[in-house]
């Protein structure tokens, strides 16, 4: 199993797991400092999770996962029954959740895990037993996101690659999509280290993604740190490095997709998809199909989420000292939703999703059935 | 003479000048301290342009020249002719120059006060009536700066309102065009002042405007200045505040404006004006005809200059604490060139330039012979 998760150091992890022990890449520190913290329990986990340690959903689900993993695998004293066993993961998962009470992947992940641990329970006497199931049902959360994430950029990779038919590209990004904010390897920046991996890639730009700085402080440390050709830019100059035709194809990643393909994402995707269709350069988003939610007929059902007038009026994403004029009233909306009209395709783990030729539109309940 | 430049102090002033007194608005402390330097003589002038205590082109030249009026005004003990007087003056500009020597309209003030010193001291042989013209020169320049921008903002005002036929609208523009980047009033932010003054002014909102955020810094300060409505937002939030049905207009400043209508502003601006079109917003240039540069057929013909990587890698525009990742490349454009197709008119002091309906082009040169 070690060896397994071993395989994923060949990139930026935010998560350094093996069996019995849990480091977590302390992302605050970041980009001016790269320090691991060790997580031996879930206080530690929760510790973690409250403090931003570890941010992004998918990161944070398997790190509350993994915390707890390595509490019960060094758990030397444990001898109780199977039902022990069973509430005493129960409270700690319950627990966990509440480090981040609105982080959905957070309490869905505690719902599957619950899930293991009772039917675990069903099946033996013995509390090892149960804790030794929620290890394994743990470690698998991990290995099914980078193996998703693998795959989303393979199939991104060999997409863009065909649709521009060139043998050296330069893809554009937005916000942070990369190891830190899954599991590893990471969703849009998951397709640029394949087209990279491949050689294909001539150099990925990524924004500042304004206003917490995900893109150069993140996005562009995993870039440097993986030695990809990178160029951070303003995220207002993205017309105009189309314009400039350095630009063959853009990338982006997606808080939540409608059943019609239109797309929330960090604030600021919605515009560089504008400029993306006027310059006639083709725009994927990339994103697991869990992203995907079928009961929104269309992004107008999306609320956009405003988020706090510090992170425009002091640096440091609202912490440092103040920039803006005072008195100035902020408009902060978290994300924006680009119509399914801007995209070229949706990349999946399945395969990428595209436009019926009829119709001009993506069937993804179609797409979803076929690949179940 | 004096009554005249108080009445500009209904708006903010960068420049506090009455006959004798110059006080220049340190825009190093803002946006969180107001405070005026006294500036007695062209040396205090020179220091506070090399400092940065006055910036924006057309402010910069007035500053420089009304420090060397109130140093003449106030040089009691100089009975020299007229010749000493003309080479007193020379000398000193061609020392103001020196403060910032790539500034060109300081230059070419400069070059325009040098012609009138001569030209006075071909009627007079006392070295103080050449001293009189060179302040009334200086102050004529002053004077013709606010009252082009106060024409720009009326000109602008009305035909935004026409265009858009509304009683009450919003206005979006980006970076500084105002008060502080001027002599006073200010260009695109003229245009907004005067839809203020109007009445009709529902709401201004202003970009950050990365990486220098002369629109969270200056603009917003102005705005909350004057108590016109307004409301700041990331650049990247443009687009997502249009789709929002929030914005009427979109009004900007231009750094220069080619033969055929193409125009460099500050990045970003080809961004919004990408999104006004697809959401069929008017958009605006407002700029005084100076800024036409009819030498340039198109905006192809204009060099995009690079600015420091550090505005992006570091906070406050470059002087801050490191924000980015370390050994991140960088692409800092000071600015892009919105193609004349995307531009619905160019107000300047003479009236606002539109586009001739046969082919949709503007004819700047017709323009400027019938108001010359």
């Amino acid at each position: 199993m070690a060896r397994e998760f071993n395989d994923v150091a060949a990139t930026l992890q935010s998560i350094r797991y093996n069996r019995g022990s849990l480091h977590l890449l302390d992302q605050r520190k970041l980009p001016l400092e790269t320090t691991y913290l060790e997580i031996r329990d879930s206080t530690d986990g929760w510790n973690a999770i409250q403090d931003m340690v570890v941010r992004g959903a998918p990161a944070i689900a398997i790190a509350a996962a993994l915390s707890l993993a390595v509490e019960v695998f060094n758990l030397d004293g444990f001898n109780g029954s199977a039902g022990e066993a069973v509430s005493f993961l129960q409270n700690k998962l319950e627990y966990l959740v509440s480090s981040r009470p609105t982080a959905v992947n957070l309490s869905d992940a505690a719902g599957k895990l619950k899930e293991v641990v009772s039917n675990a329970a069903a099946t033996t006497s013995e509390g090892r037993s149960v804790f030794q199931a929620f290890i394994e049902a743990a470690e698998v959360m991990l290995g099914d996101d980078v193996a998703s994430n693998r795959a989303i950029g393979s199939y991104g990779a060999s997409c863009i690659q065909q649709q521009t038919g060139k043998q050296k590209l330069s893809v554009l990004t937005h916000c942070n999509t990369g190891s830190l904010a899954t599991a590893g390897y990471g969703t849009a920046l998951g397709v640029i280290r394949a087209l990279h991996s491949a050689g294909v890639l001539e150099r990925a730009y990524c924004t500042e993604t304004r206003p917490f700085n995900q893109g150069s402080r993140l996005t562009a440390y995993e870039l440097v740190h993986e030695k990809i050709p990178a160029t951070l830019i303003a995220d207002s100059a993205t017309a105009a490095l189309m314009k400039a035709g350095s630009v063959d194809a853009i990338v982006v990643g997606a808080d939540r997709v409608a059943s019609n393909g239109d797309t929330a994402n960090k604030i600021g995707t919605y515009s560089v998809a504008l400029s993306a269709k006027f310059h006639n350069i083709p725009f994927y988003v990339a994103a697991p199909l869990t992203s995907v939610d079928l009961s929104l007929s269309s992004g107008q059902e999306i609320v956009i989420e405003e988020r706090s007038p510090k992170e425009l009026l002091n640096a440091r994403g609202g912490l440092g000292e103040q920039v803006a004029a005072s008195g100035i009233s902020v408009w902060n909306p978290a994300f924006d939703v680009t119509p399914a009209s801007l995209i070229s395709g949706i990349i999946t783990e399945k395969g990428v999703i595209t436009k019926t030729s009829a119709d001009d539109a993506f069937d993804i309940k179609a797409f979803v059935q076929k690949t179940g």
